[in-house]
């Protein structure tokens, strides 16, 4: 990618969203906004309002980057919705990563491995490892659902008894069960180390191959677990489907 | 302070600004925004955004936070100005960092120290050295302003050899000049742990002592170094003072 490309990022993956608008590696604007009611009626004036105050057209974008999941499933399908359309219009390519990894992206250079861990509801978490010690990302364990008190086997799998960084919205539910499982190599990290981040998103994809906007149709969210709501019976999609 | 105090918390130190609004430990907003025409052209409309986005009105705000310096005199004193004003009406306390804390508070549980710099102008750069292992910066080294071709003697006090993480616009603006310096311990960090976060000041004061708005008077910018700006000959303020 270019270095001067101009760049809008989108994470709708928690109740929370992030934009941020980007050229190159310069951040010029990010916003973290409550999208609790829900990301259809909080992404577009937090959009209009990252590109305003970036001093930035539509018309400018170079490119686009998403996160594709795990997450709320509405929330990503918004986000993939937007971001495809900005990118079928403007013709430009689209680059992704998951929301595990955005949160892991937060610490570089941390010695122990990160487990961000994102509420799945139904008592499980989303959840992944990361060894972030080189500056940047590098995947321990594929992101998976479990059930909080299971992170303990996940953990020893790659680092047996050693601390490990705990941070998103699964670790501030579920402290409790994790302090059991996991013990005293707990390092829970502040709150701020929860939050959605477009503008790290938009970091952490640069140098990574995107999604050409002819191919978009192949982009799709990183759903983990089977949506919790059902086609009803004598309805059918033609393919994948589910809303959620 | 209380768990659910609702706190605005500005950064001005940079040529970015950054304003965030939290309750208790969950941050509602934050917004990042170019201010390199002027803070007091910017800083009162993205506090408004951010107050919106948050849901928030004046009236409701129970504490403020503001980075006192190193950095822009002129953008530290608009928020210094800003928060005390703020805070004179409502009558309430200012908690307050530095800005290299703020910057070195990003790196939680990272094993070498942080050392945040600061572009300080005529060829210097603002420096400080902290330890972040435990999750939070624990200072090693105070604020002071330094040659970059000098940061080696300021590490080797603290840490002999060892690897040492840079951030912060004086890392990006001299990197030749401190890969010289320090060699290969030299852990440059991405240029989006160069960005003042008002989120991360806003977490890193919790807990904090602050300052009682009866005494907000004695709340002085850190310049650490004399203004360039110097009062004209013949011209006399009654004390302090000092623009740039």
């Amino acid at each position: 990618m270019n270095d001067d490309f101009l760049m809008l990022a989108l994470d709708t993956s928690q109740t929370q969203g992030s934009v941020a608008v980007a050229r190159g590696e310069k951040v010029l604007c990010e916003i973290l906004f409550d999208a609790s009611d829900t990301h259809s009626a909080t992404l577009m004036p937090a959009v209009d309002i990252c590109m305003r105050t970036a001093g930035a057209v539509t018309d400018d974008l170079d490119a686009f980057a998403v996160v594709t999941g795990p997450g709320s499933f509405t929330g990503l399908r918004i986000g993939l919705a937007t971001v495809k359309a900005f990118a079928a219009v403007r013709r430009r390519p689209v680059f992704s990563a998951s929301s595990l990894e955005v949160l892991a992206s937060a610490f570089p250079f941390a010695g122990p491995p990160v487990l961000p861990l994102l509420d799945a509801r139904r008592g499980e978490v989303y959840a992944a490892l990361y060894d972030v010690s080189s500056g940047s990302p590098v995947e321990l364990e594929g992101p998976r659902d479990v059930k909080p008190g299971d992170t303990g086997r996940l953990v020893d799998s790659r680092s047996a008894g050693g601390a490990v960084i705990l941070c998103g919205s699964g670790a501030a539910r579920y402290r409790d069960i994790l302090s059991a499982s996991l013990g005293e190599r707990c390092l829970f990290a502040g709150s701020a180390w929860s939050l959605p981040s477009a503008a790290l998103l938009a970091m952490l994809v640069r140098g990574r191959r995107p999604v050409a906007y002819v191919d978009l149709a192949g982009l799709e969210p990183l759903y983990i677990r089977p949506p919790d709501a059902k086609i009803p019976a004598g309805m059918k999609l033609r393919e994948g489907g589910g809303g959620g």
